[in-house]
């Protein structure tokens, strides 16, 4: 079993949980049958900026046990700054982990001390605030990476970002698939042929022999 | 007030209730203040195809006040196609509606009879479903409008279906503007100004003049 988490928190940006969440999801329905994908927050429930109140599948301790680490975005992750116990709850370790943030969950990347004397990215009202953190250099890009650790900026991002862990886990054609499958129609997108279809989705899972290995090894 | 929903049904795809989910709500939060944003299910709940289980806020009937309704995606929309009840519930009139598809919701559209004698797009894997509806065009393309009836294809052209949805009732500046804070950073995105900032929202709302009465002159 692989675990990928993506960590939530009140006033979440809503498609800053949920394009990732679709995404993996797409990457496991597709051949990465081991991967089970859980929304981790400090209770059972949290609530997107916009309303929206979803239930969380785990505690952020549950971080420790993950294979992959994704921080949401959103207003709220101000309060997440202020939230000693929440921030002691992460456990983080860049050596067996993929850890990526969306957006203004960057910070709480600088704030667990994984971007000292690294380049990366947030969402633009955040530069000024990442930036602070000593040996951040914040630049304005989509997506930044470094070994184990990587930066996304812009909501739609979200496909760079997953794109790479689907990359790392599974494979690169198992990544493409995934953000093709999303792509407007008459723009690139192609339909999943493993959706719904067990044989369809072994094939594709054939073809996305697993890479795992490679990460420990990077 | 101006009721927008957006019509959810169990084993719904992520992507396509949350993306228009979002950006709706953007629209409202940067200017168009009298929006009211709904997921209407014939259940208080509904769980996507991925497994979140999300609160509705109102039941499929609220669609007849509905001033804008959005029909979501997904695999389970073969069981909707066989729920009498669940289509009966559906109150939709193209003279005093904006009413849109995302991906395979295109055949909730052509079963209450709006795409006849039309163009209209949907996913893929439902071109040839589409198809079978007397008088249905079904084009490649990502976004198809005929009048105030709108059909989306692929997960990200959500952008255009909300983009047009946003444009009609309030302004293409706002449309832009949501579009744009999207938008990878370092490839369009521009953060905005609205967010958690009353004053800054009424500025762009301001600019966003309501255009409605263009919508039923039309």
């Amino acid at each position: 079993m692989t675990l990928l988490s993506i960590v939530a928190f009140d006033r979440f940006t809503d498609i800053d949980v949920f394009m990732p969440w679709d995404l993996l999801f797409r990457a496991k329905a597709a051949g990465a049958s081991d991967w089970t994908i859980k929304i981790l927050g400090k209770t059972d429930h949290v609530t997107s900026v916009a309303g929206l109140r979803i239930p969380t599948h785990g505690r952020l301790e549950e971080t420790a046990d993950s294979d992959v680490v994704i921080f949401a975005s959103g207003v709220g992750v101000a309060d997440v700054l202020n939230d000693r116990e929440f921030l002691d709850a992460l456990h983080l370790d860049e050596e067996r982990q993929l850890i990526g943030s969306m957006c203004a969950g960057a910070v709480i990347l600088a704030e667990k001390g994984l971007l000292k004397g690294r380049r990366a990215t947030t969402y633009p009202t955040y530069f000024k605030r990442l930036a602070e953190y000593e040996g951040v250099e914040v630049v304005d890009e989509a997506f930044v990476r470094n070994g184990n650790v990587a930066t996304a900026g812009g909501c739609l991002a979200a496909q760079l970002l997953c794109g790479w862990i689907t990359e790392t886990l599974a494979s690169a054609e198992l990544a493409d698939a995934v953000i093709a499958s999303i792509l407007p129609v008459g723009q690139g997108c192609k339909a999943f042929t493993g959706w719904g279809d067990p044989a369809a989705a072994k094939a594709v899972a054939a073809a996305a022999a697993p890479v795992r290995a490679a990460v420990a090894a990077e």
